[in-house]
């Protein structure tokens, strides 16, 4: 059956060709406007109200009023704007659903958390910034204060598709890894563990990676409270959301050296203002949110979207990465 | 039997008694001059004449004259002192051998080149150059920059201990992995190669790892010629020994694009002059021969040395990291 396809995505040619192409036997409607940034929520749109698929950051209430959208397919993997009671309850009573694009982001997000790791364990920032400034050869102080991963614990806050792929990343490196997550299930190579038990792990854990979701139960999530749970000189990434930090007692947890170093590429708000402290506080690392960036971003995230297209005839359990 | 231990290891206080403990039931003699660095050669001492088993650094001629050592442990991963004909003749002569601590040096240096790896594909070190210096948010830049490693080609220049544990490492990522070396055998998840196979696996590769020694072979390995084989803009990272590149090739090869990074943490000499054009060319990033190095260093050597001492009883068979 054919669909109207409304898109308000702004992809590069290659991935538009593909679009075209994907779609070829269904009506495409392009937004007025399109979002020069495929992660951005986009105006309301008029042109939604007679399609049956939403494909891009679409308006929460064009999803709400018309009551023809079947399926809104979200070009980011967070999905916080939608993530509401109202639009689950809307969506649920005339069965539309909303699907994420987790999967294009979780290698991406999960490489970039075993990087940080790396390299803070292998001190590469100090020597680049050695490099930068004086071209000091400190080769005992590096290679003593070097940290191999192997053996050692960590704890994952928030266990979904990114989680998941970075336990596979380090199951070479042999580390016990706890993830904490609602339903606790055992998982092959993961203890996983409720919220009772998050005191105990945080005492436990060398690396702390935070890859929570932003909404009303994780919002300042690593307070001063579980910050104080944490194992001396840990190591603490956020790849997740940065409303799940508190900024003040963070910092504080670096200058007590609670938390030995920081790497943060997730913050509230965004873009992060150029003199807030977690720029200059010692052991603090910062990315500007670079976790899920990749070179073909937008052409994998077309190709989520048309494998989904053609899973949707089949009805909306074979969704991939469906949430509502 | 009781055994004459000669060391001039200069070791931390915890590896210190370890190793006191660990030779219990020997006679262990300290040099005259310990090595205040445990990967450079020691001075000659006279106390090696009376000795069973050299550990730590010994001088090439002491090994040679005494015809009572039978065992020579090095601290190091590298063994190129001890690497002639003159001194393999020697020591197969009168049933001598000589052990590396290979295994100590193998994990590390195979996180630290998978951290080069990561922190390249993901633009860690760009977006740190931007936290010290102008607080820029360059968020789309770098997120369409960045690489993932999945699905791409890598090639393995040497293919010992350290690229074993690469190999491991690199297993999740789901790369095709090349490795050269003199004999070819099969081994799972990698295709191991002869050196007239190299030009087109240098024109295939996405990365090309060099872990060489240092050898009469490989000096100069990476010159002009291997250098144009290379596919452009592959990614160039060198944790083996400095005197396998040839700089002003390497350097042009970086300024024309045929590479489009390189990773260096060996160069030859050591330490890399402050005013050498590696700390300034683009694209070109410095460790200070940090690959190997890990907190826990000293320890890590000494139980290696200590599980040897045991199976040194054994026979020479048993032992862990015989080169010799």
């Amino acid at each position: 059956m054919a669909l109207t396809i409304w898109c308000n995505g702004k992809f590069d040619d290659a991935a538009t060709r593909l679009l075209v192409e994907g779609t070829r036997g269904h009506r495409l409607v392009w937004a007025q406007k399109t979002s020069a940034n495929v992660l951005q929520a986009g105006a309301r749109d008029a042109a939604t109200q007679s399609a049956d698929v939403l494909f891009g950051q679409p308006a929460v209430e064009d999803c709400l009023e018309h009551e023809r959208v079947r399926w809104v397919a979200v070009t980011t993997a967070g999905y916080t704007r939608f993530d509401t009671p109202e639009f689950r309850e809307a969506f649920g009573a005339r069965g539309a659903v909303l699907t994420t694009t987790s999967e294009v982001f979780a290698d991406s997000c999960a490489q970039h958390a075993l990087a940080m790791m790396l390299a803070l364990g292998r001190n590469l920032l100090p020597s680049y910034r050695d490099q930068l400034t004086d071209h000091t050869w400190s080769y005992e102080k590096r290679r003593y204060e070097s940290v191999l991963l192997t053996g050692q614990t960590v704890l994952l806050l928030g266990y979904g598709a990114i989680a998941k792929r970075l336990v596979e990343l380090l199951a070479p490196f042999r580390m016990k890894i706890y993830a904490v997550r609602r339903q606790v299930r055992s998982e092959r190579g993961v203890h996983v563990i409720a919220e009772d038990r998050l005191s105990s792990a945080l005492g436990e854990a060398d690396h702390i990676v935070n890859i929570l979701p932003d909404n009303a139960a994780t919002r300042g999530y690593m307070n001063a409270r579980r910050l104080s749970c944490c194992k001396r000189g840990a190591r603490y990434y956020n790849i997740g959301r940065g409303s799940t930090d508190d900024p003040p007692a963070l910092v504080e947890a670096l200058e007590t050296g609670r938390l030995s170093r920081a790497y943060l590429d997730v913050f509230n708000p965004e873009p992060l203002a150029p003199d807030h402290p977690f720029w200059t506080t010692k052991n603090c690392f910062v990315t500007p949110h670079t976790a899920g960036g990749r070179a073909d971003q937008d052409e994998a995230i077309v190709k989520h979207f048309v494998a989904n297209l053609q899973r949707f005839a089949g009805g909306a359990d074979e969704l991939i990465d469906r949430v509502i």
